[in-house]
């Protein structure tokens, strides 16, 4: 049984991206839809959303951030109010042209992003240096019209958080920007578990209509990496295109800066490409819907029930916790709790009983204990802490593993070839051969990392002087 | 000062309507946008919102309901799928006919509600009696083209939660759409501090494609009713159209029995309406974004802010409390705070501080007690109870005192004339006297109310015997 239920999907070393559809699938996490690209965040999906959201929404909360909802209709005349962001949006908007069984007489995008309704709104509300800084967030769905989706990596509808802050100066703007960016870094290391390389993205790469595009780049277990989130200062561009303006102290009118940040439930699709193995998902505990599976031994037997009942209610005060007591095997529990990624399994039966133990398996690394019944929540409750630390530091080492130098382009596509990593080399900072290494080899520059340092004289592509580094790689 | 900020609000006896649009813009609850009937949640209105939703949602799991997350485009085949349905929500749908720059081989409507995308997931999902029941509800906007609109009451897109669920026997989704409306009653009595009357819709107002239709209505404080809430009893006919079967333990198929149930930010305009005056909103503790402003008096004087914050700091332990120590006068802040509905004002000065004591002010009744500053944490805690319990009761006796009887049509419009409320009055149960009732009077039946009772024995319409008590009343 338990065999069968694992060998449903494919292993990750044979084929990669077929793996994650069936562990997409199997985990339950989603379903499909009669949309084209569209998905369905069934209740396990949708229930590790709402986990993710409530404590980043803690973090924004206590960064001094506001939560507003703005509508999901935009003007075509209002969303072509700055040149930049319009070209960048434009072609992959969904239009609506029709309201009942009236033609509108101004077509309708659904918003891809609310920059132009945030920068309508605050040309309304800020008047006077008095009313700054504006930090608001917001929690919604937006729509692009991808050509190509994947579960939670690329749909056309997707779930979302977009900050959008408005400061009198460009350097509190700048501080706004990287401030988020630490707090999108720090809540993928301690919440999801995943390392980040923090850095800013060169110019070809930026977003419509940003002066600086700062992002956070995660690596996934098959050597590519994934965009995680982004940090974005406007400067005065928008501000200039809405009019924008508030009196300095002086009285004097000046124009706002701006800034917008956003992650996606395609953070979901990183959790389960760093962490996930053969056998299913892989959970950091901070984002486990259910945390410790107690599932009963022999459990027709007298007392295992009320046993597996009593540890529930212990453990429920420090975890999320659930028994499994369906009419299912004990192998074909094990293997559907692992292929779903809990943390903890707790199995107890009658022999466990006697002893007064229970036995505690790790989803991580497989590893079994045997521990007292006294002190089984504080034994979960430590091992709960262990796994979220021993996540982050084993996916720490399979980035270090996994990310390397080159210092010509032979090097450079060997690496691609046979060891897909992160790659570190030197970037004259021409758009040229950022085209060209992306045009001969797929990888694209993924940031140029705060912590620079010199891998080498001269440019990758071109063999000029060089002195920016660049972290390159294949990306989702 | 005091004065000005107040008299910017229309009085209520004055022109209702105005004051409603005054109340919502002053209070900093929304702020319109360029999208015609589309309004900006602002933080102050979204906070309320978070508080409601949070609170509802954990009403809705502790009944074992789970979130899910659908899709927001209906493909327009999928939409007709159910006849009743489609024919209720086609006319008022917005369609998007382009994604980017092609035009779409099939017109998505963005949903105006997702029964068929419920629909079509069961359908895929269900296959064994032990996959019942299907307990799932969705928090996101939906889009209705409405001609006119208004904040919160009526708007083009709009907040809400719809439960979906689906179960194995028609007896089973009955006593699951009941139970959800007993949520809902709980959930307004006790937390919005509005009392409701629960009851069934007539066939005329009942949802397209529902079987039956159960609401709760509430009294606004001009005596126009207002539905609050929906929960529907759909029986099997969705199952029929979307093909939902399951074995059952016979091993035999059959159709499944569905619900629906929803309410919305329509409630943030009920809360405004009923406990709302003439100084602003009046917001129930439970849902109050900031339940306790501190106003430091003489702010400047020596060890008055110190206090302020120590205060806050004791208060903050119990409730959502704040200090407003900007440089506006007293006045003006005390006549914001009003404005805003904050529960309880504390008044703290150079004189309170050397007698041990603050002032506190009750917004619902402007009553001020002073109280030693010792358990000053335990007062305001057990005010605040105060306050929550004396809305409802309030709002229930307001109802009370305009809800009406009426034998005949003349004192049915003399009622509406003279004293608008709720009418109780009898109907012989056809569609044709409902039709003349509402043509004539523009009340409609808002509910056949589970306490039924005979006040009198014939149609208020028609004369003809009737033994069915409805209430009417002109409705938002």
């Amino acid at each position: 049984m338990s065999k069968k239920f694992v060998s449903e999907i494919t292993d990750m070393e044979v084929d990669f991206p077929q793996w994650y559809t069936d562990v997409v699938k199997k985990a339950d996490l989603i379903d499909y839809s009669s949309v084209r690209g569209c998905m369905i965040l069934k209740p396990y999906g949708y229930g590790i959303w709402e986990l993710l959201q409530k404590q980043l929404d803690q973090r924004f909360k206590d960064t001094g951030h506001e939560n507003v909802y703005m509508p999901m209709f935009i003007p075509e005349s209002l969303l072509e109010k700055e040149k930049d962001h319009v070209d960048g949006f434009a072609p992959e908007v969904a239009w609506v042209t029709h309201g009942g069984e009236s033609k509108l007489t101004e077509r309708l995008c659904v918003r891809p992003t609310s920059e132009v309704l945030f920068c309508e709104h605050y040309a309304n509300e800020i008047e006077s240096h008095r009313d700054l800084p504006k930090l608001y967030n917001q929690w919604c769905s937006v729509v692009r019209w991808e050509k190509t989706t994947r579960p939670f990596l690329r749909t056309l509808e997707f779930l979302w958080q977009e900050g959008h802050t408005a400061h009198a100066t460009y350097q509190e703007a700048q501080e706004e920007t990287l401030k988020m960016l630490d707090v999108y870094e720090e809540f993928c290391q301690n919440v999801l578990a995943i390392p980040v390389i923090k850095g800013e993205k060169t110019e070809k790469e930026k977003f419509a209509g940003a002066e600086k595009t700062y992002t956070i780049e995660s690596l996934m277990h098959d050597g590519k990496a994934l965009q995680s989130g982004t940090s974005h200062n406007f400067g005065n561009g928008f501000a200039k295109a809405f009019d924008i303006q508030y009196t300095d102290k002086d009285n004097k009118l000046q124009y706002v800066y701006q800034t917008s940040w956003g992650v996606t439930t395609r953070l979901i699709g990183a959790v389960i490409m760093v962490h996930g193995d053969n056998r299913g998902l892989v959970l950091p505990p901070a984002i486990s819907p259910v945390q410790v599976m107690i599932i009963p031994i022999a459990q027709h037997k007298e007392g295992v029930l009320e046993k597996a009942d009593q540890l529930k209610e212990e453990i429920s005060k420090i975890a999320r916790v659930k028994i499994d007591d369906s009419d299912k095997s004990p192998g074909w529990k094990f293997s559907e709790h692992e292929m779903k990624g809990v943390p903890v399994r707790v199995e107890i039966g009658p022999r466990d009983i006697k002893a007064n133990q229970a036995v505690l398996v790790r989803r991580d690394t497989g590893d079994k204990t045997t521990v007292s019944m006294d002190n089984l929540a504080d034994e979960v409750d430590s091992l709960l802490k262990t796994i979220q630390k021993e996540m982050l530091e084993k996916a720490k080492h399979h980035r270090e593993e996994n990310t390397f130098i080159a210092t010509n382009m032979d090097e450079f596509e060997k690496i691609l070839d046979e060891t897909p990593g992160f790659i570190k080399a030197m970037w004259c900072g021409s758009e040229e051969c950022e085209d060209q290494i992306k045009d001969d080899t797929g990888a694209t520059s993924r940031c140029m990392p705060f912590k620079q340092e010199s891998v080498s004289e001269t440019c990758i592509c071109c063999g000029k002087p060089a002195e920016t580094l660049v972290y390159w790689g294949r990306a989702y």
